[in-house]
């Protein structure tokens, strides 16, 4: 099944890709790989993850962003099928300086985009705790996807 | 206009790329990509941006970084006229933990790519607050270009 | 002499590849390149770079997040004598507010690429402080390498 077809058997919604909150591009795709900025969550949940944000809360956060880059990914290159692999992950949390379960929280987006990719959809990653992130929401997650060649 | 001839009409001074402050190198390339390592202002100011640090500042702290990178960049390459797009910047603000405002702070690099390199300026980006950087700077940022195939 | 002529004759021990925390893999090729997750210190130690973690202490910590990451190298590509080049590493410690030596902790890292690479081992690199980590362990390093064409 192609992730195309995958998002409509799983009913998701896919958000508008946001305006960047600055001088920058949501994505920029060099030979076959395609880099995605840096996204929050949708609506832009503040907190600090291990202080007033739970992990629980934080996983639906970190599931929400997986949803714009999604979503972004389509805006760039027309369709979900033309992702040849997710690659690489950076999630970060912005979390509580004792906080420590920030894999259990990244994985709301690693998750989905297994879903939506299958093998394809499984990544390499890191997942940190910021000090601070841009209005301080609770978490921010970019990507790198390589692209078919067709 | 080329970015060297946009350099000399902008009346822009590019500073010696610095010495590594640990055993790594300023850049390496492979293929059509320039990974550059993450550099500090000019100067390195010392402090918390959000604490005793204002945005103003660290907006100009962000682009003497800029600076510097487009001095490693011409360095690696023997001219900036090499470059085919800036792909991806990651900037990483030394901020109080209820900061917010980091995109107005990675702007200062941004802004100055973008009067350099014009629409090639234009890149994927993450803007984000770290707890520590090193000596204390206020700002760190890395990034990605794409160089011409020539 | 070749990465693995220079394992044995420095009479390293390779870890086994630790399983990953979360719902990722330990590495994603795409072309060339190989992109490799974070990893933390063998043991999982705990604390803050800089609080009750000496410089010294961290170094090694980040020595050995470069055995595992030689070991992920091995185990993804068959031998280190296909790792083409070092190209980035992202050295991440979990350190205090005020700390500044970030460089000095990475270095256990990248002394070891080019203790085993050679020239090949040099890199482009940030080292940076984190808000906290996974499990609060002290370094998180992650990395990409270019792997040879043949």
């Amino acid at each position: 099944m192609s992730a195309e077809q995958q998002i409509i058997k799983l009913g998701l919604d896919l958000p508008e890709v946001p305006s960047p909150s600055g001088n920058y591009v949501p994505s920029v795709q060099t030979g076959n790989l395609l880099f995605l900025s840096g996204k929050g969550p949708v609506g832009l949940p503040v907190g600090k993850v291990g202080g007033d944000t739970s992990v629980e809360e934080a996983y639906q956060h970190a599931r929400s962003i997986g949803l714009t880059l999604l979503s972004v990914m389509r805006d760039s290159l027309g369709s979900l099928d033309r992702v040849e692999r997710v690659v690489k992950v950076l999630g970060m949390v912005n979390a509580a300086p004792d906080f420590g379960q920030h894999p259990a929280v990244i994985n709301g987006c690693s998750d989905l985009f297994i879903e939506v990719f299958g093998e394809s959809g499984r990544h390499a990653r890191s997942a940190v705790g910021m000090g601070s992130l841009p209005n301080a929401m609770t978490v921010e997650i970019e990507c790198i996807v390589e692209v078919k060649s067709d």
